[in-house]
């Protein structure tokens, strides 16, 4: 009997009327992350992304307040307009982090016609992690961040 | 002022009379790395290398009684005959593992006339793993395997 690994997942799917090219740009090209990353209020004041396997993505978030808060992270995975994989395990290739808390995944599965099934995971390394990201508000921001993207990109 | 990055690393380094290639070879095909990854007398019951950025390695460690000890990692970064990086932080791609414990680094610079400069590193994402690796005696396993290759090899 195969058990399901215990990855610690916390997944948001969707279905949207934009096509896979125009979401991967969104989450690849800097100037466009910056328009969605982040939940209003809250904003991206700073986004570097070398977008290869082992390339740094770096995206730092600002509060209201203006205080920042950097995120770096690297790539893992890279296949255009498809998936993208990257972990804040390490701060650039390939240099530990002080505390390695998800890997992400983020799908666009071409469903025909201009639409895309979207999804986006974090896997977590402890059960803790994943509870401690659920409580801070995954679902609903990650989907906000998602609205916004759409926004962006002016779903039809 | 930079400051180096705090990576927790543990390192061999050694000139070696053995060219690049027979070295990437002894870690990267299964039937070699059987033969010389751990110290006698321990051993390795089963290999399994899909060397590629993203594929999984699998290396299960046999001690003198017999018991077995599953190694099970992600390669991160593969270039031919130069550079080898794995980590254990994930089992699979991109399945998080119960407890990253270190990422390695192995590369081989080419020194000309059959020479390799052959260097080790283990980088942690703790200071205590760091010193958990250092007391498990890093530094005698990791030169003594790289005798073990180099036997294997026939250095001359």
């Amino acid at each position: 009997m195969n058990t399901p690994p215990s990855n610690h997942e916390l997944v948001i799917t969707r279905d949207v009327d934009v096509p896979a090219e125009k979401l991967f740009q969104g989450w690849t090209q800097p100037e466009l992350i910056k328009q969605w990353f982040c939940p209003k209020p809250w904003g991206v004041s700073r986004a570097e992304l070398d977008v290869r396997p082992g390339g740094s993505c770096l995206v730092v978030m600002r509060s209201p307040e203006g205080q920042e808060f950097p995120n770096p992270g690297v790539y893992l995975e890279v296949v255009p307009n498809r998936r993208l994989v990257f972990t804040d395990a390490f701060t650039k290739a390939w240099e530990p982090s002080a505390q390695p808390f998800m890997t992400g995944i983020v799908e666009f599965e071409d469903l025909g016609g201009g639409r895309t099934r979207y999804t986006a995971r974090a896997r977590h390394w402890t059960a803790a992690d994943r509870e401690k990201h659920e409580a801070m508000g995954f679902h609903a921001g990650w989907n906000k961040a998602l609205d916004q993207l759409l926004e962006m990109v002016g779903e039809h």
